[in-house]
């Protein structure tokens, strides 16, 4: 591998040319190393955000960061593997049904997840307010459990893709998160560092999203898909909306609530019809298209599958969930239809609840979040409850109140209503 | 003082935004106290460099980098001031004689100055060959010195423009140094703040100046010529060809050797063309319209400026300068005409032979360098001489054999003659 100078790779990106495989290879590399600095790291982030890469390109930049660190092999589970990658929401809490679930049909299902960033949750916060639950798993655990239970939700460890960790934190700070090659690499030098054999992508696009276009976020899917194909692992994208909150709760604790009443059979309409259409998807990928996921709900087999991963992991699934000091109801001011509420605004109301974090080595606040009590469409009369805030902190409430009341419009017109499945990319 | 947050400011000019006054004061003067880090300064860097600057933008940015370190006030000097700055050139000694030549009639000429930067040299690094002579002066040194000699040429005291120094050593290494909006806010935001009353741009153009292109040169001219007016500097640009090294010698010792050549009365045709054409600028722009630079220099009242100026900072101005221990010829290959000499293959011979600095740290070589024979245009025969080669380190000549002789065209075709001078801005 020959060495370069990273001002030379910096300058090239800069002027719109096209990055050579060893200018890729060594810049992944020697950033890694601490050889290119951060500071040079994010001028080339800048470059890519604003020029852009080709499909080689993406494609050579994420095999770099694979190779930055170790690759799982997987094939020894005795099932196909199949995996779910949100690009994150707001109330999006599909992973917690959607794993036990897909496990429960016969898949093995390896789930890295992460934590909360900005206004969106994170599904390790989520799980860590079940007591005695734990994220971090060794390498030799992650797998035994994988096939004994045949579900794991955990957080990666560090030996996987390390160059995507390192600037990933580095993107976070310097604005060039939103470049579509370092978002669609850094989610799929993970998941195939992993070595799942099957992927399927949520890729959300809304208010609530990162993504508030459609276009770009079908973009964004294509390239992911081609990197998935390319790299062997069967790719599924699906865009979906993200312009309401999923389901009826946003925060840690109420989401996995929620997510118990769907593996109880019950549960919000739009959380058990997306719960079932990835489901479908991982199912078809993994080779088992023949597995009946209504049935396997139904049955109670999946919410068996939940109990033993959260055991395995330390969990108490019989143990109360942690629920907030103070709360406080939102009424409606006057009778109407609730026109439309705003993923966006309410993901930032139960982030100043406490549910997420401002800077990273942050606590979470288990029971904060927001509880919604009206879904688009309703119909209201002046003083019925439309949400409810939950919080440790009284404090939190005044800052979140308006947030969360501008952000569910009540009026006389017609309700915005939008499919919940946008487009499907395979 | 509005508090932001970097990285709102970096996606504001990311996504194309104008900058307001309050963001550019608050991340300026944050870079120079660190609390906005050199990861997040390259990223903006980068987005400033791809997506532009509007003229108050720039404005505002340059009064932001002056008022990060003081400003000195020369208006109790006892004459009118001037000075001139050089984007940077192969042979580019011009401020050797100006200087002097420009006190001697009559201005006060504040000229801070720099080092070698890749293959162009440095002023500073060209003067400190004179046995005793010392580039930094106190202000107070600085001060004195132009009231009674009325010529100084020094280092820029760290007072000046601290952000410029800090975001200048960032730009080095993170590939932003072309952005117009910041070579022309760096250069201006130190002339402003030295206090000079009046101001004359050399802006080269061609292969051994960083602009390449007429156009981008005429655009930062411009932009120059505007900050310097709106901060009430009398400012003037010539744009200057650079395709061909001024002079005949290119180095530290051997262009202080040729400056005296100017100063005595005679010297490179070239050398002495920029070195009037820029003192009759200075001069109109100070007020001086009437003063007669060629007989200045004629009557030796420069060269006396020079010896005192020399002597002010420590330096004998009769030492024998120093000489390299190594020279190599280079002779032509075949009877013709000498097509061109490459002003950019001869800056970096010189500088692979020790003239210049691979580090920042290195210490330069005062001897070494190249010495030209021939001009385009001249008539050669096989054999003569071409140019030669000077060096302390004989290991160095391989190395730069062929970038010297590559830079030197012979053939039997008409000669490339530009004009020197290119345009005028003011």
């Amino acid at each position: 591998m020959s060495d370069f100078a990273a001002v030379d790779v910096i300058r090239a990106k800069r002027d719109g040319q096209v990055l050579s495989d060893a200018q890729i290879d060594w810049v992944v590399d020697a950033y890694t190393r601490g050889v290119v600095a951060d500071e040079q790291m994010s001028a080339l982030a800048m470059a890519i955000l604003l020029r852009g890469m080709t499909p080689a390109e993406i494609a050579r930049w994420t095999a770099a960061m694979i190779a930055s660190g170790e690759r799982l092999d997987l094939s020894g589970i005795g099932r196909p593997t199949a995996d779910k990658h949100s690009t994150g929401g707001v109330g999006d809490k599909i992973t917690l049904p959607l794993t036990p679930l897909v496990a429960a049909c016969g898949a093995a299902v390896p789930q890295l997840s992460g934590r909360g960033l900005g206004h969106t949750g994170g599904t390790l916060d989520k799980l860590e307010s079940i007591p005695g639950w734990r994220a971090s798993l060794s390498n030799a655990e992650f797998r035994d459990q994988l096939r004994d239970v045949g579900a794991v939700i955990c957080a990666a460890g560090a030996e996987l893709a390390p160059a995507d960790r390192k600037l990933y934190a580095l993107r976070d700070v310097t604005g060039t998160v939103e470049a579509i090659p370092l978002i669609a690499s850094s989610i799929m030098s993970k998941k195939i560092a992993e070595g799942t054999g099957a992927l399927v992508l949520d890729v959300k696009v809304g208010s609530g999203a990162f993504m508030k276009d459609a276009g770009q976020a079908a973009e964004l899917a294509r390239t992911m898909v081609e990197l998935g194909r390319s790299a062997g692992v069967r790719t599924v994208a699906l865009l979906t909306d993200m312009n309401t909150p999923l389901g009826l709760t946003v925060g840690n604790a109420v989401e996995v609530a929620e997510s118990l009443e769907v593996l109880a059979g019950g549960g919000p309409p739009d959380v058990v019809e997306l719960t079932l259409a990835l489901a479908r998807e991982m199912l078809d990928a993994a080779g088992l298209p023949d597995a009946d996921p209504v049935e396997t709900l139904r049955s109670g087999a999946a919410m068996d599958v939940w109990r033993a991963m959260i055991r395995a992991q330390g969990g108490d699934p019989d143990a109360p969930l942690p629920s907030a000091s103070e709360s406080e109801l939102i009424r409606a001011e006057t009778d109407g239809v609730v026109r439309a509420v705003d993923a966006y605004g309410i993901g930032l109301a139960a982030w100043r609840l406490g549910a997420g974090r401002a800077r990273k080595e942050d606590p979470v606040s288990f029971g904060a979040g927001v509880v919604l009590r009206v879904r688009p469409g309703d119909s209201v009369r002046a003083g019925d409850p439309l949400c409810e805030l939950r919080t440790d902190d009284a404090e939190r409430i005044p800052g979140s109140l308006d947030q969360a009341r501008s952000a569910i419009q009540v009026s006389s017109g017609p309700a915005e209503t939008r499919p919940l499945l946008i487009d499907r990319i395979a």
